[in-house]
């Protein structure tokens, strides 16, 4: 027995796709849309989604459950477009890396009193339906951040993904963006520009260890959800980004001085972080 | 037929311990010594080594192979230790991931014309014997930096890796000291760098997703084995980093001036190297 009977999903990738994949598994009927007619096409043929959307997003009247799952920046104008669309659905959700301006977004269109804002920490550098896949939210921390207006539809969201594994934790918006900078949005970049340092000086992935690739893996992510979530939160990550660069500032300094005991303080307190 | 009949091995460490499991699963008889008696101990237990030896590492003399697998500054002090008994040794090589000064040590100790170092790009943020695996260097790239004094000593060295599953680069140790600055001490430096921007804030690795936890993993690794690398590696280390903060200072001019374009760009452009 599912909280929901029947889920709208805007946007097949990893979030949308796995999320479907999931649902489908469990009973729920799914109906979806991708602006990639390509993928749409592989969830019917999977067998995972049993009716496809047109671009109105009109389809998703009725529905229990609609899950806006495309780039941020994408879903404020998703949101719009199903506004009129929304009436009987007892969860408005997304699965956006950023939360503050999607909430401001659902209050705008009218849905602020059903929204529920979710973020599935389940997120990996594939992108696409090809990348998505069942389990993907087992074991994984998804936040929640409902609209001031509302608290009602938390135990609605909660449900529906502890259904599917996960775990909850309830969060104001502003308050989930300005952790998120750091623990999620700052190793981002990190990764990034560490690729581009490496793309620039003509070191391959191919000629890292284990641990450097994987210290790039964040890299090979989608330009397009990363770009809108950086404009999205982009104070907040310029801040943490400052604060990576102070660290990198003073492993320099110490590199420089020759100064082991700074250098392995250093290190030993890394590893502390990384144990405890 | 192994291209060695006995081997001995000073440190048993996750390179030095795995590269034991491996030698004695395909029928070499492997001496060790570790200062850590547990490790010791327990590789004697596990029956991987066969004979014990004491700090004079007197006991190295008679082995086909002789390997030291010790953090780099201690590699210098232990190949003047096992000079006088090196003798008959065909192979001496170590494990270290800096190369320029262990061949001065190896050439001012008298073994450089039979010492080749071996860099096994198979590092790990765990480390001790109880990190030890066999068929760590299946796959693996081995670098190999001969001596300026002999060739002869590369053959077998890299018969003695390949038995293991390694592929071999050949590089003189400048270069490869220049090269690893880049494709292994740089990511290490940046994970670092993030993890104590992170403990500095409060951000635990639990809060992490899946991948900011993947680039977040060296920050794990032994403050011993990567304090000896960063000092012997100083120069060009902070060359790299140098050009990782410049990457990401551009990051944040691009987020401070939200330019939408010049972000996709940049992520565009990392994952490109990513992929090919």
């Amino acid at each position: 027995m599912n909280v929901v009977e029947s889920a709208a999903i805007v946007g097949l990738g990893l979030m949308g796709g796995s999320l479907a994949r999931d649902l489908a598994a469990r009973g729920v009927a799914v109906r979806a849309y991708d602006s990639d007619a390509s993928h749409l096409a592989a969830a019917l043929r999977d067998g995972v989604v049993t009716e496809a959307l047109d671009a109105s997003l009109a389809g998703v009247r009725g529905a229990d459950a609609i899950v806006v799952a495309v780039p941020v920046d994408a879903a404020v104008e998703v949101l719009h477009r199903i506004a009129p669309y929304a009436g009987t659905a007892r969860l408005i959700t997304d699965v956006g890396s950023t939360k503050t301006r999607i909430l401001e977004a659902a209050h705008s269109a009218g849905l602020g009193a059903r929204f529920v804002g979710s973020h599935p920490m389940a997120g990996d550098h594939r992108s696409g339906w090809e990348a998505s896949r069942t389990g993907l939210f087992a074991g994984a921390c998804v936040y929640l951040c409902p609209s001031p207006e509302t608290r009602g539809d938390v135990d609605l969201a909660t449900t529906f993904w502890t259904e599917l594994g996960a775990r909850i934790e309830v969060l104001p918006a502003d308050e989930h963006d300005r952790k998120l900078a750091w623990s999620s949005h700052l190793p981002h970049m990190v990764s990034v520009g560490l690729a581009l340092a490496l793309a620039r000086t003509g070191v391959e992935r191919d000629d890292l260890g284990p641990g450097g690739r994987d210290v790039t893996r964040l890299a090979g992510s989608s330009p397009e959800v990363w770009t809108a979530i950086a404009r999205d939160n982009a104070v907040e990550i310029d801040a943490a980004l400052a604060a990576a660069q102070t660290e990198l500032e003073e492993i320099r300094d110490a590199l420089r001085r020759a100064d082991d005991d700074e250098l392995r303080a250093r290190f030993a307190r890394a590893r502390t972080w990384f144990t405890t």
